[in-house]
């Protein structure tokens, strides 16, 4: 590959700085412009020589930028600017809310393929390579049971719930996975766990003065959908504490799949897939450049329309040849 | 789906037999029949309806066959076998000799194409699911190092050398990854852990009767490529002890990848992929039957020539629609 693929990125949150940052590590690829929705003046990119413009100029882009990372929100920025944009650029994004995946992949499809655009929807680790994970070791040990576990790591839907309690001024939570339920499954258990027997929770709280600790607790711990089903732990922290000790944005978890081959199931095989990460949106942001990759070459090659990890040959992740490939990592 | 895929078998050894165990877990495939180089008659497969016929026949099936599983060894019978009935069959194998893999391709790729069918090559776990692991997680985190244990299982290949000492009757090689050396990698160290860093190696050895065993031990510990650099562990057994406690074939293995990101590569990331298996050849016949699934539908869609995990889309290997993907398993 001779000319790099010309990136742009849209929306400078924690996902977008990521993605700048994965750009550096990708010497086949340039980032061409940040787009934002704020005055370009207040965005700080990580390098210096980084042209940051506001979203009204991004038409005049179309020619110059192979592939749009979007860097917005599930809640509401995907859903709103992915079919928008994929109507005019090659698009990757990471739309995460599982549920609405089937109509946003069918708005973002309908918009790329009628502008001969191709995008990947829903591209990270979940959905992303725990999804592969799933789709992969389900058709190799069809008779089997899967589990996918998060954790430990910052459950912001949780965070906010913590904080929306009365007293609270602000909280962070943890989703953890329960170890002891993690060996059970490795030691070949097929229970249908409930979520309180797969995960815990630890919330810590920064009080508002003069509140009651034990009010706030107990009205964290029975939260319906969020707590009530869970072992909860709640630590009371300063706000100084908060923000030295729980501002990074650690994450992780995996994909257990257990199975049973032979005359009568007498084999059993255990598959799994894990992940550590230091920071969840650099990890997502570095998944999402390598499919930048993929979206630019599906592009060249006419295939047009919305994409999935799972509609995608792994070897186009990758800056080598299918002959290289063979040769050095098959 | 409706028609049901049609597999043929070609060697009826520990692989074949596996895919006829695979075959009964998948109801979207039916198995037609089995063709072997020995007496059909000495042929005892698992389920008592199989029809097995000598290799002589396999022409008259071209058309009652959609896909045939290429079930010999890598040595000797893949080389010949896959560049003929590429030519006639749609085919699926596990040829495993790493180094030979491109030039195993092309003579596939060549029979298969000027025939209009399509072959997936070098299906198994490494070759195959390790492969496409180590793909996937050195695109996603290009500043990393990536190392595959193998183990504990046994290497056929080492086996065989130490029944090639004097004095051994019998005898079975168990590759050993070393805890302490992955212990090192999940904590960050990237060295080039040497051969003998990463596994030991366990023997256990039937003695022929009155043979001098230190010499044995030592005869096997000094072999150069094969247990030189090695810590190598010898047993003396039974013969019956060696038949009772070790004819399973279990295997297994892990990759691993550890990488950085960040402003000045602050945030370490890693991601771990491992098996632990009852038995090597029905995990791997097991992957080779979900690959028969991609193949069929491969060829169905005019795609013809060689393939490997590489240029396969995860969705092709599961018998649900597109749309079921996206909604149950992203």
């Amino acid at each position: 590959m001779t000319e790099r693929i010309r990136i742009g990125i849209l929306g400078y949150g924690n996902i977008g700085r990521g993605v700048e940052l994965a750009i550096r590590q990708n010497p086949d690829m340039e980032l061409v412009a940040v787009f934002t929705r704020r005055n370009p003046e207040s965005v700080k990119t990580v390098s210096e020589n980084v042209k940051v413009l506001n979203i009204a100029d991004i038409g005049k882009y179309t020619d110059s930028i192979d592939v749009l990372i979007l860097c917005g929100g599930s809640a509401t920025d995907l859903p709103e600017q992915a079919p928008v944009y994929a109507g005019m650029f090659n698009c990757v994004d990471s739309f995460d809310t599982h549920a609405k995946i089937p109509e946003y992949y069918e708005s973002v499809n309908k918009a790329a393929k009628s502008a001969g655009k191709t995008a990947a929807i829903s591209i990270g680790w979940d959905p992303g390579l725990f999804s592969m994970n799933r789709l992969l070791l389900s058709t190799v040990l069809p008779e089997g049971k899967d589990y996918t576990f998060w954790g430990k790591g910052v459950s912001q839907g949780h965070s906010d719930a913590v904080r929306r309690a009365k007293g609270v001024k602000n909280a962070i939570q943890y989703t953890i996975p329960i170890e002891e339920t993690i060996e059970r499954i490795r030691s070949g258990e097929t229970s249908d766990f409930t979520a309180g027997e797969r995960h815990l929770r630890e919330c810590f709280v920064v009080a508002e003065e003069g509140a009651e600790k034990a009010r706030i607790e107990s009205e964290i711990k029975n939260m319906p959908n969020y707590f009530a089903d869970y072992k909860t732990i709640v630590h009371f922290i300063s706000e100084d504490e908060l923000l030295k000790n729980h501002s990074k944005m650690p994450h992780g978890g995996f994909v257990i799949r257990t199975g049973r081959t032979g005359v009568n199931g007498e084999h059993r095989h255990t598959a799994e897939f894990s992940l550590k990460l230091d920071s969840n949106p650099e990890f997502t942001a570095s998944v999402m450049v390598a499919y930048a990759r993929a979206v630019a070459r599906l592009n060249r090659e006419g295939r047009t329309g919305a994409y999935t990890v799972f509609d995608i040959p792994l070897g186009y992740l990758s800056p080598k040849t299918p002959e290289e490939l063979r040769k050095e990592l098959l």
